[in-house]
């Protein structure tokens, strides 16, 4: 096999899920029939890798020093809803049940996987929570038993600061994560959040 | 989300087997974990759409005018074996019971799917098969209905040339791809093999 085709299949196994017969699967496919769609991809990796950063308030992924959400003066400022990926934003944003805005985890507390404090970025958050504004803090981490511990863990520290702070009601089916659940449900869950 | 994301997202799904959700959990995985990996898979994305052509001699993937396996002194030059693809030719070759030259059809016959002779380069396999050297064509499609419709073509178009075409013997389970077939079945197959 050529080198560029050994390399491209190497490079395309980063990609999660994403196995040796697989890669082989897709680097045969983009250079028999697909070279535009190729293309394509390496320019948007490298677009993504130079322009995207973390909004400078909510930690989600922006091209801005601030993220769009974050600027928008029709939002509800005292009220910040914590997520632990841009996708469970996107989730509740599709309810239209919440106009608050959003902190983004970037992950879960996972002790197993080394995941601690400082990955999911709860300095930042503490900092953001303690704006002065922010009334409530509603934790929308995932209804897993990570994400449990995660609300847990951010519930206690922003309580010790005198925030309030709620959870989404168990709307959720339990074991359950937020990206893979319908708006509706989602939508009670908001609605009947409650305090911790 | 950001227009970089957005594109990212949109170009990965350009990947075959990855749709929407698969392709936002990827570009947040690359964006968030693996910025060099995704960094890598862009250059290697970009060399490979940029060096690797078709060889001259038998239409598989390489970087020079002719492949490395076609310019091979060892191997013998009077057969020379027809597959539907690089990753099925490798799977010969771990047989270790072939030692003749291939063509690559880099596809199969495929009418619903619009795929006709000169989708699979038939004019530059009559053209390789004629040389006057080649005295024995094998044919190793896979044995779904697609592959034995391809051999069969294939075996009428060189036959009326006067050219002596051969099958790989249906050790090959009926309805299997070569490419999730055991060595050994496949070895077997091609001691096998008969005149058609
Ligand atoms: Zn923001
Ligand atoms: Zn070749």
């Amino acid at each position: 096999m050529s080198k560029s085709l050994e390399f491209l299949t190497e490079a395309l196994r980063r990609l999660p899920g994403v196995g040796p017969k697989s890669a082989q699967r897709m680097a045969f496919h983009l250079l028999q029939h697909d070279r535009e769609g190729a293309a394509q991809l390496s320019r948007a990796l490298y677009q993504a890798v130079d322009a995207v950063h973390h909004c400078a308030l909510c930690n989600t992924f922006t091209e801005t020093e601030t993220c769009d959400t974050c600027i928008d003066e029709e939002r509800d400022r005292r009220l910040l809803c914590v997520v632990e990926t841009p996708a469970d934003q996107m989730m509740i944003e599709q309810t239209l049940t919440y106009k608050g805005l959003y902190f983004v985890l970037m992950g879960r507390l996972s002790p197993l996987d080394g995941i601690g404090p400082k990955d999911i970025h709860l300095e930042k958050l503490l900092a953001r929570a303690s704006d002065g504004v922010v009334s409530e803090v509603v934790l929308a981490t995932n209804f897993t038993n990570e994400g449990e511990a995660t609300a847990h863990y951010i519930s206690e520290m922003l309580k010790a600061r005198g925030l309030q702070v709620s959870r989404l009601a168990r709307g959720v089916p339990v074991g359950g994560e937020l990206e893979y659940v319908d708006a509706g449900t989602i939508a009670r869950a908001m609605l009947d959040r409650r305090s911790t």
